[in-house]
């Protein structure tokens, strides 16, 4: 029974290594999560301990890939971000994206009885599918991000006006509506318009709202001696001499540069990441 | 706060569903299992309540996924086949890969407990990554699972071997090996070989050992009623009319189809799956 | 100006082989021929002289590129069907598509004074686009040649009655009609119809119109001496044993092979590839 | 014979658009080129004609497709550049690189007469191969470019040499080496040992030597008007505010550009792109 009579089937197998210096973002999502959400009682529109235990999965998370830069995450969802230099596992997809995914997945249920405690998991356990995607500049993977944060902001006015109008405020003589009639009130509606509902019919000024609702959670490296100002090597086409030229690092300073991470305090934070500010303060993150 | 200006950056995901009418083979293997298995004391050279646990994991996956049709493991790994027609998430490589081994790494982690009892799950917790494989032909595929099973059995006569040489054999008179010792004294050493070691300075007859290490385990659907003869559908080239080609079912078909499935006992088994008894009498797995 | 501190940029080059045991066919299609050929004042619904120029092109593509084993051809387009276990340039994708596509090209353009005399070819020059296309058992790559033939058909039957509806009949007071008249005149027929509107318009049995317009043209190599057989390998899942297995050819056979194709006459024929006469006639074009 | 049953067939093929936001390089390679330079008796180690008919080709590719934004030459091998927002054929690898391919193979073909009179072209006619490569960065592409032309320099400097060692020089009473002489005796050398060697033996300063040996192509639009400051966004990732962000152009401005590309003269010259001079003086070209 010699092995080597069927080792031709390896040859099927594709190396799937992704595009060198390109920013690479794996991207988490609840797999049948409303299901999961419902069968167990998620406060609407918002609940606390479900978007604690993301956190808490995604800080581990965070803690394990030293390659990976920063996180965003909001609802059952978190961009995990690599560096365009990464090489962890050869740049190969399925490696990167299954290795978060399930490291992610993992977190989430073993941390689940702090966060939910009394509350029994049942099958299927909960688990997040992801993917790679490739951002080949800066500009645009702060898009990304940019986008991922503006989603968060427009579906949490959206939720949290429709879930009040499905409860009603009887101080204000609002009647509660069943979902489809809450739907078909908002359909078209602007931000304006949600303000307003949320304003006179249930006394809520929406920017007072938490911000870990209405910017959802940055999770990245705090480190207490700033790294000196990086030159973060912008793409100068003109101008550039070949001596300026990013340098690889050698081992040893790999290594060290992996040890400086791992004693690094992972934060969550819940700020702005679309304007400049937070970039120009952390200049390292994308350094 | 508009999301527009930002959206673009969703053309830079790929599309990567896989190429129709192939079998797929998303196989998962344990993240960093040789420190994990030292670090949990994993009996040498085969720990009975990690395979036992692995083969728990593999069933729930099969039960929660009806498109698998059959799983194959061994050591710290698993190959689970989807038929060359499934459709699930749209044949997407990422989805695939990314929910089965989620969902497998989540079934370990949990189900941990109560295969080894007293004995804490540590950071990092226990993943396991994965990829898809295409294979076009059902006799590749059939060549694939045989070189598994292939793999199986020559790394099992070997470690086998291997820690009875580092253990020793008072008995009969041998001493015990460094591992550095046995591996040198194993190098170039065929089956035959082995064997005779085994025997001789071991008493141990290798064929007598356990199936479950020397098959590795199959997992699959039993049906009392055996599917009506499934049409397995050969490919023949030359004599196949059109009437003859295979009709999509229909949704109703599919979702009773489906029913059928999620009824049907999944099992375990330790058999032969290169030669071909197996697959005569299970013709529907393939079918 | 040493060259090594540029070299990194060759890690950009992806690999590209296609998945082995797997059908290749490049197809190729003229670019921007309709306008080409209203330039070139090509006689509608069928030039013979073009058809002629394809054919040539394709016969010398065909004895150029050993390792196609047929091809077929109609309108502007030529598909050249490359064995499932061709090694020609590691299946390098780009590699083939461009090759086949570009001696196709040239070699168009090269014979054109011989189908065109007196008529100039000015720039742009015809040229034709390729892909590769995979196809992972040897019925699929049956029914994409059937497709490309009944596609054939079904324009050349639409071709033919559209343009003698816009010449016009007068023998049976038949008015010429626009072509947009023609078109709309056409909308919704179904094939009895058009052979009807033929018969009794225009005085013209479909069933006698030329071969080489109803069913397209077949590339092929034929041997005065028939191959012994060749035990076509067919796919049987069960029953298969080991030593049934294809060897691959040794270097010597390999050479010998190419040298018995070089010598074989290239024939190109109008027939029938949809029904299985064809194949069982010639069972070693896929064998 | 309805063509539906078949359609299926149709699901098999790829799309293969190239990733957004990447510079894409089309490098064409010629086919067996060293083989049919002998035949052709193409002079050693530069052949005038050659390289001019090369030029020619390129000239009207560039010329045809007004996407590619620049194009580098050397030997038989052709670069073509489209730009990191180019949309041609919605950036499909293997139209765009067959296209390319063909086009500058049928010019190679029906230019030939013009540059090697009397001299007949005869199969296998030249070809060139194709390939898509993705550039992420304009830094990136231009360092792609210099490794181009670092290679023609490398490569111009050796044949040089090489060529002259086989011939010999009576004036210095150098004797004609064999080919495998003359490549033993340039083993491990350094450029200085070259330019030493053609200097002592052969009189010849290898800096006089023609800029289109030592630099190969360049070939490029050149416009009267200078286009304005075509402000070259370079990636800024922080102090970019969004209203900078580069508008995708109307479809009356992509008509107008279209047409003042194609009005625009195509030059060839023998310049450094290394260096930044070039792109200085011409920054419209990435522009």
């Amino acid at each position: 029974m010699a092995n080597s009579e069927f080792e031709y089937v390896r040859k099927f197998e594709e190396w799937d290594a992704l595009a060198p210096s390109n920013w690479i973002v794996v991207r988490i999502d609840g797999r049948g999560f409303s299901k999961f959400s419902k069968r167990q009682n998620f406060a609407k529109p918002n609940d606390r301990r479900a978007i604690d235990l993301m956190n808490a999965a995604a800080i581990e998370v965070v803690k394990q890939f030293t390659d990976i830069v920063i996180a965003y995450g909001q609802s059952d969802e978190y961009s995990f971000v690599l560096h365009e230099d990464c090489q962890l596992f050869e740049r190969r997809a399925a490696k990167l994206a299954t290795s978060i995914s399930t490291a992610f997945s993992v977190e989430y249920c073993m941390q689940w009885g702090k966060f939910f405690e009394g509350q029994e998991l049942e099958r299927p356990f909960p688990t997040f599918d992801g993917r790679c995607v490739l951002y080949p500049k800066k500009s645009i993977l702060r898009d990304y991000l940019s986008w991922r944060q503006a989603d968060c902001h427009v579906n949490n006015l959206y939720n949290t006006t429709f879930w009040n109008m499905v409860k009603g405020n009887p101080d204000t003589d609002t009647p509660a509506m069943t979902t489809t009639e809450a739907e078909l009130a908002l359909k078209g509606t602007f931000s304006a318009d949600k303000n307003e509902i949320l304003f006179k019919r249930f006394n809520i000024n929406y920017n007072a709202e938490g911000e870990v609702w209405k910017k959802g959670s940055v999770v990245y490296r705090k480190y207490e001696d700033k790294p000196s100002a990086t030159e973060s090597t912008p793409e100068q086409a003109f101008g550039k001499s070949s001596d300026e030229k990013k340098k690889p690092l050698s081992k040893t300073q790999m290594e060290k540069e992996r040890k400086r991470k791992q004693k690094a305090r992972v934060v969550v934070e819940h700020v702005d990441i679309i304007k400049d500010k937070f970039w120009q303060e952390n200049p390292w993150i994308l350094g």
